[in-house]
């Protein structure tokens, strides 16, 4: 029996999506059409999908066409070309990384998982019987975990080591070095890395010309290795659910397969050939050249709203992804994040993520913003937020 | 850590499914594709789906129209309106079927289940830590299991019973004054009815005029019921992966909602534009006048091809759904049915599923067949078989 913590990320937005003017608290890049991704091509004329198939189940493990796209990616800066059968696809990444927790953990096992994140990744392995160290990462030093923490959280039955990178919620990323460094660890005791890479490529703030640009966990050299990806955040198309599991090591990949029997049979067709569009050589640069220049912009934005209202937040300034972590306070003491959120919301129409409550109670006074919506509605929206900041934030009761 | 069966039937397909010619081993009503589709409409201007709306999460309960569409149809034989919040969608009746047992089952909780059937049914609740007592169908009784079996296996901690109607692999179905007494002991005890209903509406032996026809579990008056579909058998439409959770009960929607969140998020909003489109009353009718055409005209071939190998399978004739489940003997003995798989394939190119090896140990002999396929491929594969039985039966091993 599944037990939900009190607000999860989605139970929230569940709840107050459909009221919200501003949805500053999504964390895809701007969502894009069909119509507007056969735009972004080189090749115009190629269709997006074929209406004249049979709607088959399609291949159970996943489309070669997007596979091979994806396979692709992998391999272009690892020097070792990664097979198509090293790949499944989901249902989206939270059906990802559901399933290899299903598929790998469970009474008996120990998981270290990074901290915060997503609650899923923690939370699924606990319920299906595991037990879960949390990594923890704090802002006094810039939202990096401890290499040597790390080490103390290891034990015998260490199975699986959970990171999220770039990070949601707080838009930090793992350096290559450190990256290094984790891959030694879980290589010395044979543990699996289970990267979830669902923001990447979004770097907004380091470059790939930076000696510490973090690559894909399957480019570190090491077999042990998941990661998890999705056409959602970076690539603008949470409509059609489309995520994946890519490994290193294709005996990991089988066993998950699996279990994906019992959880999937396949993804749809539809989709895939969606997907595959969007990753196809003729496509994907273009797509991603419009986010990062979106993450961009709307991130001078960001700036210059906490530089404005930096008597009542803070924030360790994000430089991936598409959130941001910032910590609302009044007289140096943090507020409600729920309480803020919702009067917010309620006043201005502004949708945020209360921290507290989605992350960890420990994040008093934190929302996440998703900063990668269209330009405009995030303008506007901040411009709202530094009005009821000005005028509404004595209302807002403090955290207890 | 999930413990799966040798073989389930997804892992068979995955292994076998594209080596095969003749895939009589499909359980989908012949699948047809979005051109098909339209065609089908009597609205032939309506567009399938828009491809200038923005692909976002779309709603996370599923689609307004077609969770419309889904209500209209539990609504219509019950006599008491379902409201569209009792509905919610998911990648498919596998992991609507998964998400129940996740949902609502645990340590400590008893379930019941209808066997043979699908595999997962029984054995996601198993790996989730349930205890599960098999309630068996055989084919003396007609593949009905027997109500006084029922009472015997509830206990105090008895919180569900799971059901598969129209059944698979049989095409058998528990009739109405059957399903009565089921809910009465059911209510008795305030048990759960989960009711597998991916096969509905496909009635081809019996027809709505019947005292017995069943109604779904959703119209039998009973509040604790929940009911899964799917678009992929009935509807010809796997390649979309959209199934869907009802109940009667919006507290049980409500709980599995919450687990949805963990698994799922949303469904692909070009497949639920799709779904919608298909079950609209201006589609749905002349869509299940062919498939249930179809499944008529190929149970005529099945009975010819039964009749003329009668001195080497036996079966109890389907009366829904679109499979059958057919014994294969020698000298009265039954056949190993994986080695009568494995060499019908390599001898024909025709794929059948073993059911000694998907259903049950117990089920020497059995090959599930599934003939609602293309009636052509249909037609020549069973002679495909009838020459395999004439000439190479003698090589098959019998089933120790």
């Amino acid at each position: 029996m599944v037990k939900i913590a009190q607000f999860s990320v989605e139970a929230w937005m569940d709840k107050y999506e459909h009221n919200c003017k501003y949805n500053i608290a999504e964390t895809c890049c701007a969502s894009i059409s069909i119509d507007e991704l056969r735009e972004l091509s080189e090749d115009k004329t190629r269709e997006v999908f074929k209406t004249s198939t049979a709607l088959t189940y399609g291949a159970i493990r996943g489309a070669d066409a997007l596979r091979d796209n994806l396979a692709r990616l992998y391999s272009a800066r690892s020097g070792k070309v990664l097979p198509r059968e090293n790949i499944l696809t989901t249902n989206g990444a939270i059906q990802a990384n559901y399933l290899i927790a299903y598929a790998l953990l469970g009474p008996g096992d120990h998981v270290i998982c990074h901290y915060p994140t997503y609650q899923s990744l923690y939370e699924v392995p606990k319920q299906l019987g595991a037990e879960v160290s949390l990594w923890k990462a704090s802002p006094e030093n810039k939202w990096s975990p401890s290499i040597d923490h790390l080490k103390s959280l290891i034990k015998p039955n260490t199975k699986m080591i959970i990171i999220n990178n770039p990070h949601n919620p707080t838009g930090a990323v793992l350096g290559k070095s450190f990256l290094q460094q984790v891959v030694d660890i879980a290589s010395e005791h044979k543990i699996i890395i289970h990267s979830d890479e669902v923001y990447r490529p979004i770097f907004h703030g380091i470059t790939p010309m930076d000696n510490e640009f973090p690559p894909s966990i399957m480019s570190m050299g090491y077999e042990r290795v998941i990661a998890t990806g999705s056409m959602s955040k970076a690539y603008s198309l949470a409509g059609i659910r489309v995520g994946w599991i890519a490994s290193r090591d294709a005996s990991i990949i089988d066993e998950i397969a699996e279990a994906r029997h019992y959880t999937l049979i396949s993804v749809s067709t539809l989709d895939e050939q969606v997907a595959a569009f969007a990753l196809d050589p003729s496509t994907i640069h273009s797509l991603l050249a419009r986010n990062i220049a979106l993450a961009k912009s709307n991130m001078e934005i960001m700036e210059k709203f906490v530089l404005k209202n930096d008597d009542a937040c803070d924030w360790v300034k994000p430089v991936a992804g598409t959130t941001a972590f910032v910590r609302f306070h009044r007289d140096g003491k943090p507020v409600d994040s729920v309480d803020f959120c919702e009067k917010l919301l309620e006043k201005t129409g502004v949708m945020f993520v209360p921290g507290s409550d989605c992350f960890g109670e420990e994040f008093k006074g934190y929302v996440r913003i998703g900063y990668v919506n269209h330009t405009q509605s995030v303008k506007e929206g901040l411009d709202k937020v530094t009005q009821f900041v000005r005028r509404n934030l004595d209302d807002v009761k403090l955290a207890e």
